[in-house]
């Protein structure tokens, strides 16, 4: 799977993901009311409109991007009709032949770990029959409880051409509180970082593993620190823009091929058409905003960034 | 809700929680058939027989018993059937007067986790209505993210009166990798726990806090040291039974009131009719197996815990 997202990476010039995490803030009235109005005032009506954002979304950026990031907690805020957005995203991304990288953030013990890795990347046989419930290409993964709760992804990522994105430094503002802590005089987030590394080292295609790792954009030295610490490692970077990582923070995190990692946005794509920037789309045109956000962060990355 | 659990545990003297982790492996064939049938062998005929599996069993514990633990990932692994069947357990034992403890370990940043907060124990307000998407009683939380993840979550259990359980030192063998590393000569857990201990203070109700521990049962020694460290913080001990924890090592975890923690078990009672000492009740009496199982299993912990 690595070696097909750096393909659609190389393709489009773009090392770029779209987080298309819809809140309801961010959904234009117009695309709500039409919803409201076929499915009604509720979970299902609220589900509907960011499946609609969606879609209007995924169609005017698919040229232009290799993938998408679907936050799944923004659908999971809707309830059973938010997970089924949450599918329809993922399929219709796919359809379209985008890379869909699910932010799922799971992680757990044995045999529920392995659940989860089936239910979001893999397969569950029921009977003879195999079936694929969400089938995202990529997920992120949540390391605090171990290899235990890795390993059941990293059969999975083998056995489907799938991969993953452990958190390794996240970009929020309080992830030193536990990353940043020294274990011997090195802190907690280099050690996932070498666990992670290790992970990879039965995934690896070409030059990079199917094993990746969330770094965080909001932190530029260690986003470093980390490329140099794990040289085959893919990057999930999020913390552009409206988090406040800069491209030029950013580049150190790419070698001279340009490969070593994706770049995430989410607000800052999706609700464009509500920033001053961008204003002159207005509302119905929210999605040739989002459209222009897209190709300014793909132009500001190449400034900072060889291919 | 910390005193409505704790009031619960009293009237049934039963620390004890059933942890609903239904795994086709575990629901007898009949079982199974009945659903094929009825759905067919595909998503919906799986989900609908773990959810036949799960009414039957709540049935037959629901006057033993205070709560039931429904462990997200085994409902996710059989996509959006399997979450329908999920929401329908939490709801059907929520009006059978069970406390439902979600275990969704969900963590992440800011309006992201507010959304798995709202979602999971929460409102999420569509045009001028409430709506409640799974509104279990209580979650578990991943921490690695810091507080940013843990506060939205705060929020929501002080407005809707819910609460939840942080993981600090999970059952699982690998759990020390991370958790057990020394920070300034104190394990990572420890850090885990002073934070758990504080986001708490805010959420008391008298002498326990809405905001609770996961401390695994597999290891007792760091079960004893943390229940002197944390005294408000009441505990979710998983690892009793299958996972290899006995009802002496987890006397620790409660005061001379029977106070501080409940107990898990999943596997020991939902499949109690696949093991031996249980064979007798045969594949067509597995509610009343797990009945058995849990009265062996709350009788266990009474040796051991005094009311």
């Amino acid at each position: 799977m690595i070696t097909t997202l750096l393909n659609k990476i190389k393709e489009t010039k773009a090392p770029v993901c779209v987080g298309l995490d819809p809140m309801l803030a961010y959904i234009p009235d117009e695309v709500k009311k039409a919803a409201f109005a076929e499915k009604g005032e509720n979970l299902e009506g609220a589900a509907e409109a960011c499946w609609r954002f969606n879609e209007a979304i995924i169609k005017a950026t698919v040229d232009l991007i290799p993938a998408v990031k679907p936050q799944i907690a923004m659908y999971e805020q809707f309830g059973i009709p938010g997970l089924i957005a949450y599918e329809k995203t993922v399929r219709f991304a796919k359809e379209l032949g985008l890379i869909v990288i699910a932010d799922v953030k799971r992680g757990d013990i044995g045999s529920t770990s392995a659940a989860y890795a089936e239910g979001h990347l893999g397969s569950i046989t029921i009977g003879e029959k195999q079936f694929f419930p969400f089938d995202a290409d990529m997920a992120t993964v949540n390391p605090y409880l171990g290899s235990d709760g890795v390993k059941p992804f990293l059969e999975v990522c083998g056995r489907c051409d799938k991969g993953i994105f452990v958190l390794v430094k996240t970009s929020n503002p309080s992830s030193g509180e536990l990353q940043d802590q020294l274990i011997d005089g090195e802190p907690l987030y280099a050690r996932v970082a070498d666990l992670t590394s290790a992970w990879g080292e039965s995934l690896m295609e070409g030059a990079w593993s199917n094993v990746g790792a969330v770094v965080g954009a909001t932190y530029p030295k260690m986003l470093a620190e980390l490329r140099a610490r794990m040289p085959h490692t893919f990057f999930l970077i999020p913390g552009y823009g409206a988090q406040g990582g800069k491209a030029e923070d950013l580049a150190v995190a790419f070698n001279a091929q340009g490969e070593g990692g994706i770049v995430n946005s989410s607000r800052g794509i999706i609700a464009a058409w509500k920033q001053e920037k961008y204003q002159n789309f207005g509302a119905e045109a929210f999605a040739d905003a989002a459209r222009q956000a897209t190709v300014d962060m793909i132009l500001d990355l190449q400034r900072c960034i060889r291919f």
